[in-house]
């Protein structure tokens, strides 16, 4: 079915409205009509065609979609007409590796990522969430808590459980110090969902003007790793430290930070960085990645916001703000992640 | 006691013969007639004080002892006189601390290094072992196998816990991929530990010319790493990879070859290395560092090599040949560690 969205038709091109073809529920699918979608820094990136050449034209970006089910089709199980439900980075796999096996879809080889991908199953390119609606598998939709501030919601689709997976895979408990370095659209979620953990939540930032931002946040100190006395204060005594920051940096005063046997997670640099052996050596340290999470990984950390009440901090923007809204992203201006408000693309 | 020794009076001066003291066998003591000891790449870095500005002069190198007991204190339990024993790459830590309460001294903040350390009970510096003898706490000491080639287990002492312990640590199991990357002194031992422990063994180096040698020890496959479709053929393929290569090298290509959740351990690097977050988190793949391993752990792996007949190839020397030796080690011209006889010493 026809539907309204907003896209970009090549690397340069702005974002702008655009008609795409929504397929109907088949027997597995829901169709969603969208109310409210995320920006995340990778919408900007893909759009522009910064990452080695691999965009897919024309686009409509967007994975942090939250909507109400229009449609399901006759064998979906999970939902029914009108359940607030969820979509993010990914909207199928191929169902039968390991990884997906695992619960871990996102590792899979087969994912099929809401947009600029093939789309295997039904041709063409998938389209994001910048549309009035959009059909997905089931299996790849989640449900949404209905006690949460719905608009606030979307950026738990990506922001949210790139950091709710890593929390969890590292096992982090109460009591325990985790780091977040940098505060922004990730970073402010990773102090939210740590302190409700139960953790000691430090966030290490270059700017002591956002101390105040992380203390209200749920930060229970602030580290600014310029101050070279304060970090030899806090030297080989976190358990986690997440690292959000997607540009290049030195990691190894961070590595210092470490315990024994401690991990520094990196789930925002694009960049290289350079590490130091000697730094993981003395302490067996180590540097790892994470990539957003599962999907029952994502339903649990939805049904955990919606025990603690936690949501991202957003900016409502209309749909023709989108291009603004980049470049304000690109300034680091935004606090912390801009949503699009979609009943803007249907009118 | 009067000892003659074989060290470096400065940073520039070449290894010489030399008189030390060594402390007559307290109460928890024993004193070690040495029969043979190994060099280690360290030992030239620390006596041509290429660490950073801390080495201590006059200094004794020498970290992989192997000799029979001489002397015991009178509340020794362990050792009796004649019993063949080892002494690695420290003799002392606080004893205190979580490291050392979880029988990982090596990471002690007080672990006291064999040489080229103050001693913090006992006064002055440590020596280490290219001398006739040595007094050592006996909880710093371990057992040596008999049936084990006595002069090819000294570099058991210091290359062969730094692989037996990430192979433990990162829990290899018969079976697994296990990529040893670089063919010397550390790296022909990770192939003779990793394959004694049933993995499949895949040595990964720059040079063809290494892949008899490597099979000769155990490797199952040889990986040349600048085949660019060999390398893509063993993409997110391997269990552990340990990277044993002392110089500044790239990193990426070596993480592609892990499968998800696996780790690349650094045991060898001391320059810096660059790492593409990317490469990370697309398999939440992990960097790690591991150093030596704790004394328990020694003790563990040389009744693994005593029951697997395990010991490294080596190349006997006399101690006027050290500086020659050493020549000879930073062009990669031994197979694969050199060995000093000390009955050379005491003549």
């Amino acid at each position: 079915m026809k539907t309204a969205a907003y896209g970009v038709q090549d690397a340069t091109s702005p974002v702008a409205p655009m008609q795409i073809d929504r397929r109907e529920a088949g027997p597995h699918d829901v169709l969603i009509d969208i109310e409210y979608c995320g920006i995340c820094h990778s919408d900007i990136h893909q759009a522009r065609n910064e990452w080695g050449g691999g965009s897919l034209y024309p686009m409509v970006p967007g994975h942090e979609i939250v909507g109400r089910v229009s449609q399901v089709g006759t064998h979906v199980t999970k939902f029914k007409l009108g359940q607030l439900v969820g979509v993010g980075c990914m909207v199928d796999a191929c169902r039968h590796c390991e990884d997906c096996h695992a619960g871990e879809e996102q590792y899979c080889e087969g994912t099929v990522f809401t947009y600029n991908a093939k789309d295997p199953k039904h041709g063409g390119l998938t389209f994001g969430g910048y549309a009035e609606r959009i059909t997905v598998d089931e299996n790849f939709v989640v449900s949404v808590p209905e006690n949460l501030d719905t608009k606030a919601v979307a950026p738990l689709l990506c922001a949210g459980i790139t950091l709710y997976s890593p929390l969890r895979h590292w096992d982090v408990q109460a009591g325990q110090k985790v780091g977040i370095i940098g505060l922004g659209g990730l970073g402010h979620m990773g102090v939210k969902l740590a302190s409700a953990m139960g953790a000691h939540v430090v966030m290490i930032t270059t700017s002591a003007s956002k101390a105040a931002d992380a203390t209200r946040l749920g930060a229970h100190e602030v580290l600014i790793s310029k101050d070279a006395e304060a970090m030899a204060k806090h030297a080989a005594s976190f358990d986690l430290i997440i690292d959000t920051v997607p540009v290049a940096h030195d990691l190894n005063p961070y590595i210092g930070l470490l315990k024994r046997d401690k991990t520094i997670v990196l789930v925002g640099p694009l960049d290289p960085v350079e590490v130091h052996g000697a730094n993981l050596i003395t302490k067996r340290r180590q540097v790892a990645g994470s990539l957003i999470g599962g999907i029952a990984e994502t339903q649990e950390m939805l049904d955990f916001c919606g025990k603690h009440n936690i949501v991202s901090d957003v900016e409502m923007i209309e749909a023709p703000y989108i291009n603004e809204a980049y470049t304000r992203m690109l300034n680091s201006d935004v606090k912390y992640r801009f949503v699009i408000d979609m009943t803007s693309i249907k009118a």
